[in-house]
């Protein structure tokens, strides 16, 4: 039988959880959240605070320490139910479960089955989408519900939906970006105080932009993740992420932006692809790079992210917005969750998805410098 | 009987003019014109040019000059059924209506029967979104159709969806943008040749980014009616357009500019708005305004249109694309139709609008520089 904490303390039959009879029951659209890290408890405060969401309704949240975290929390939040096992959610009436658990293994498990017990998903992870989403897209079109992930990718910056939808009557011919929000804020760092690398890291760290190891984050792994899931929303490619030329930002010194600069430029972590369907060549790869002062990306200080999509009709759009911090991918999560909750029965296919015939790195092209 | 002039030159009665019989009918959503201007023969070339859009079939023309227009069209547009009776095409199996008729009247009437006909309607008309855009939406919703508007703000900068959609899991509490690209054009053009403004508008003619006489753009009424819509979106708000305080750029000359130098600055025409929910007041206008030339909004030269989203939790989010050129629109509408081609019985609920308590204009405040 599933066991839940609910805010009286006392275990509760999951058919009793919903605190009101049938014929009470609100129409708001019943919301768990599946890991209460920084990102899950933002997005519960989100949901229970002074400014709360009309449509929304937070009834469970489920965590392995769930009984620890709880004790901590402020009474609207530890009034929730809380479960540590996550098939008491898949038990329970929500209808969103929202997935905040970092890293692909046990998180894909969690989406899959999910979907599978009828709920649609939003997810923060990146890894996951990057590896599994087609799947998992496909899953969730079967199952009639949605997996939508727009927090994967550009913090509060919604490049997936632009990508995905907004400039869907055009053609994207190629896209750079900064996708990784520490790396800016470290390299941003780096030019404007002159320090070198290992400060401008502490103090990403106590601003809270970065992890105590920031390694997945300077050595590109975590902007090809974001990489890959841009090239299948852009051109409609599968590309497996360890096919992507990746350059380390953590090699980068102060003499590295002394030379940028006498190039007129300053140095970002940009992640670039760019597709010709004809010929089947991807041109893809993330690097800290020259960038013109004068450009977008030299402007991104702090812990921004900003994207220019270059299409064949309409020429470039530019989209920059905060990458990093609590509020950003809780943003983002909450506005996949409403656009679920306006139409729980809108059909979104699986978008059908072809791989290059070839893939190219940053070696092979002369417009980008590489530091 | 509804008479079609089609590829062979002989009327058909409406119920033959598909072309197949309906064992034979593809899956592709049948798409009509109604008028058939630049923005109009953008998009039919669109759809029936090199580089189609698969899951979209253009099968009718509507306009009121239907046969001299179709005379001087290529084959593959010509052969397309054109008619001069806007009836004719509401009796016809189109699934949606892209409207470009400009102008108030008689375009929201057209609107309306589409819908009443069941059809979803695509429409570029920023003078019917903002005068009746709630009206007509709740029109939509009421006939299980869609009504979307993506190219009646912004060119190809997706700014409804974003709006819209992208930022509804954050709080917007204010946006300033550039939304007539005409104006920026100019002003773009004066600052860059040190030309004066009749110079910059014939510049603008001469490359089709405005017409003959644009005062609607230099005056402010052209972004006036976009404000009017994006307030909508942003804050649930009914405004009317002439409750907005607005300045025009016509009177603008070279020694504007060279004061806005001296301020470190230059000139553009910038719609602001912001709204405090609490007090009930909004704060609107546009106007010529200094901007600091470390801006975005001064970065942005020719017909382009750029936007800061100011949000409550998330900060800025800042967005930038082509605002004019047939291209621009022809993509906005292509996404619009593409959205309702995916999910044609989609639950799009029109906005629940109230009005503010009180306006206030440009005067009654002081951060902006007005020129």
């Amino acid at each position: 039988m599933p066991v839940w904490y609910n805010g009286s303390n006392v275990p509760l039959n999951s058919f009793q959880t919903s605190g009101s009879s049938p014929t009470e029951r609100d129409h708001r659209c019943r919301v768990g959240i599946l890991g209460f890290g920084t990102v899950g408890s933002t997005v519960a405060r989100r949901l229970t605070g002074p400014d709360p969401i009309p449509q929304l309704k937070l009834t469970h949240i489920s965590d392995r320490r769930a009984r620890d975290k709880r004790a901590r929390q402020p009474e609207a939040i530890a009034s929730i139910n809380w479960t540590e096992r996550f098939d008491d959610l898949l038990a329970s009436d929500v209808d969103i479960v929202i997935e905040t658990v970092s890293g692909g293994e046990p998180a894909v498990d969690y989406i899959r089955a999910a979907l599978l017990a009828g709920k649609s998903v939003v997810t923060a992870n990146k890894k996951v989408m990057a590896h599994q989403g087609h799947a998992l897209l496909t899953l969730a079109e079967r199952q009639g519900r949605q997996l939508r992930f727009e927090a994967a990718v550009g913090g509060a910056m919604p490049i997936v939906r632009v990508l995905g939808n907004g400039v869907s009557g055009d053609r994207v011919t190629a896209f750079s970006a900064i996708l990784n929000a520490t790396s800016n804020a470290v390299l941003s760092r780096m030019e404007a105080e002159g320090c070198d690398i290992d400060e401008a890291i502490a103090s990403a760290c106590a601003s809270g932009y970065a992890e105590i190891d920031p390694s997945l984050d300077l050595d590109g792994s975590d902007a090809v993740a974001k990489l890959v899931i841009l090239c299948a929303l852009a051109f409609k490619l599968r590309v497996d992420p360890d096919a992507i030329e990746t350059r380390t930002t953590a090699g980068i010194g102060l003499e590295s932006f002394k030379r940028a600069r006498l190039r007129g430029g300053t140095i970002r972590q940009i992640a670039h692809a760019s597709y010709d369907p004809a010929q089947g060549i991807l041109t893809a790869w993330v690097a800290p790079i020259v960038v013109a002062t004068t450009s977008i990306f030299a402007n991104m200080t702090g812990p921004q992210n900003a994207a220019v999509i270059t299409c064949a009709y309409a020429g470039d759009i530019v989209l920059s917005g905060q990458g990093a911090g609590g509020d950003a991918p809780a943003v983002a999560i909450l506005g996949d969750v409403l656009e679920i909750a306006r139409d729980r029965a809108a059909i979104v296919p699986a978008p059908v998805l072809v791989e290059p015939r070839e893939i190219r790195g940053l070696s092979e092209q002369s417009f980008a410098e590489a530091v």
